[in-house]
């Protein structure tokens, strides 16, 4: 069993930029950051793993598919026994698709739906399943501007959105009398990145005058949410450049 | 081919009594109204229709279970060819349950989204394909207080209906500039029925005192809604007793 | 003393389309209706309740300065005196206007305040020292998107409009229990009217596409709000046309 | 002139716990912190003032009335030219009462929304003026619950409070892409201090448990949000202990 000072940060959802870099912030403040990602694309997580032992941090790369109640039972058991106790879990899996209302496929709605609405609800569940008995606790959701209404061609994803942040709500009410902290982050705005990267040839201009989010400034955020003491917690934290128009 | 001045209401979910009075309220406006409700339930939904043709209004009940895609698609076909232009759709399934977070099972999270949210998706998108072309029509989705947030105990319940909200905002926005109203009504509070007579002993006194929602008054802000021209319409309204607290 | 079937009914801020059409639409429900504008332009108030009265309708015109304490008790009282009981009272006085927040000097903010707001909680204080004594009666407050949120140059409105929703919003908690209908209509986007004929000079083609709400579709939803029986009150509608982007 | 290394921090409202709390944070981060009160209380802000200067801290105490343009105007002329560049302002003025609407005066309504929201815009412009052509800058707001929603016996304050939360948002839209940060913060919750602790006899035990929001760990987040880099800035935080119900 490994031992850490700060015990087991659960991050689900390490397929883009923000997943890593909470990660990345979490193993600095000394916890062992446990990754997951789609069982397809373990091979990158094990790399980012790789890299944060060799800074001499502690990580685990976890190939889960969060959309199925066993394997995060499973996975939130395996951490407990062989990391450590579970201090904060933080729920990052986005699915961002754009589809007009009548273009929108079932089969569409209900995978954006188990993907970022659903798995965030089992991430949420098994956490509480561990942090009850020990009166507490982090639980973290990452949501999006459209999570806090739908837009034309985001009735999909901001459904699904909305959804998650009903969970969110949900759980704080819940779960913060009983010691657990749930806070619920809208990252409004363009994040640099891969898929960012991959539509569009002015990021490197955007970076240059802030006008895009960094994934490393978001996951600050997330660090200081489970900094706050218990006497004084946030619910909701929104994010986005200052340049941005909302 | 049924002909009716003013063509057909489907009316998806006619299981209690709000569905079974809005579904009263159209027939009396002229419509031809065509009632679902789950193929087990059938029989009841006939009695109703069959009431209503009695006092010569226009009325068909359909067994269909509105989260199957194929049924739902069959269904607006079949009403199209058989009965005449669908000019108002409202959707009507609830599924209002309380569980704590940890003791919500990954079948109630899923099968609450399935009745509340994914069949309320379904059935907006088989009467936008049907009405988009002809440039009208009235889409109107039943909501609850835990559509506008989550509470201790509805995880599973305000992530569905706060989902079908997300539906309702970016359908409206889409289909608005197209010529199609679509409107969200919260319900909140107590609605006089079968469920809340199996709970409470004291309707009746309720009733006399103007304290629980009565059916037939929710209908009619559904009618109101229709009516209003295109010049000024509504996409989201409240109802409550006026001794709720809220 | 005159005798009306139904009742008093005070529209404060008759200045414009739409407080002359709440104003007409009362009247034609059977209300002696009172209107209020500042006394200088009352001349044109009177010529209303003139046209009003020559249509068999009961009307009054009085000029009354709504920020004025003094003149909103007596005006009350006068009412209640001298015309019967307010059973509806409508508070419509708006201040659009546009600063950039260095921009905005203390005397405009004050004032859109004064007008916007400070009338309203007035008005609204007023009609409920008579209403609560009998236990009933309707308020009603015209909004705007501006109610909703701020947004750039419009630091003074929406602050006024904001401040007016909480007083609405305050009110319809407080006195609902009590049996007073307290409602708030969010009225969203370009009316027509003689402000915004003065401003563009599209008005009749926006007319003929219903781009534009009309001050009497408006007005009828006021009635509406009245006429809900108690049981089913809404507190808030929006109201904007089919193609408005929001 | 006082050269320090970090500019400037005008705290409007330094009267109660969390106004000091917040004066003392950045004080510690290297700020000149320049404090108002109301000038009869000045004493005891130049207690504060002395207290920070003997811990090696650069602090003034300013006596002002935040409602009088004129002495807005000239105090933060007085600070860019006696102290040095204003860098963050903060508006911590409240005035929480309670009152029923009918027993709500003129004077309190007027005088609440002075104090609470008035005073707020003033500050906020002030500060806008100084910042703009520097193209940096931080102001932050404290808000309440009272800033979300009206409740019985909150006309005046939630009223005035919701049309301050309405200059922060049209603040922040105007001046976000000019590089000026602009942010609220909902304090939720009762707040350990003078006033609590005369209307409770129960603080020290609420403290015991974390039950009371703590001044000092409420004003770290304002640090926090002055820190936020401007590609990822926040507009709106809450707070609140883990006990609360909302």
């Amino acid at each position: 069993m490994t031992r850490t000072t700060k015990g087991a940060c659960l991050v689900v959802g390490v397929g883009d930029g923000v997943g890593g870099a909470i990660a990345r912030a979490f193993a600095a403040e000394g916890f062992t950051v446990c990754m997951t990602r789609r069982p397809r694309h373990l091979d990158q997580l094990e790399a980012l793993a790789v890299a944060l032992r060799d800074a001499g941090q502690d990580a685990r790369a976890f190939g889960v598919d969060a959309r199925q109640e066993a394997e995060m039972i499973a996975l939130v058991d395996r951490i407990e026994a062989e990391v450590g106790p579970l201090e904060v879990v933080v729920f990052n899996i986005g699915a961002n698709v754009r589809f007009g209302l009548i273009e929108t496929t079932a089969q569409v709605f209900s995978k954006v739906w188990e993907m970022a609405c659903f798995a965030g609800f089992l991430t949420a569940r098994e956490a509480a399943r561990v942090m009850v008995p020990r009166g507490r606790g982090t639980i973290l959701f990452t949501g999006a501007s459209a999570s806090l209404r739908g837009k034309d061609g985001f009735s999909a994803f901001a459904s699904a959105k909305a959804g998650l942040r009903a969970v969110a709500q949900s759980a704080a009410r819940e779960l913060g009398p009983l010691g657990i902290h749930v806070a619920h982050v809208v990252v409004d705005g363009a994040i640099d990145g891969v898929f960012i990267r991959s539509v569009r040839d002015n990021v490197d201009d955007l970076l240059a005058k802030d006008e895009i989010l960094k994934p490393a400034e978001i996951a600050a955020n997330y660090v200081w949410l489970h900094d706050q003491p218990r006497s004084a917690w946030t619910h909701e934290i929104d994010l986005r450049p200052y340049s941005e128009s909302w």
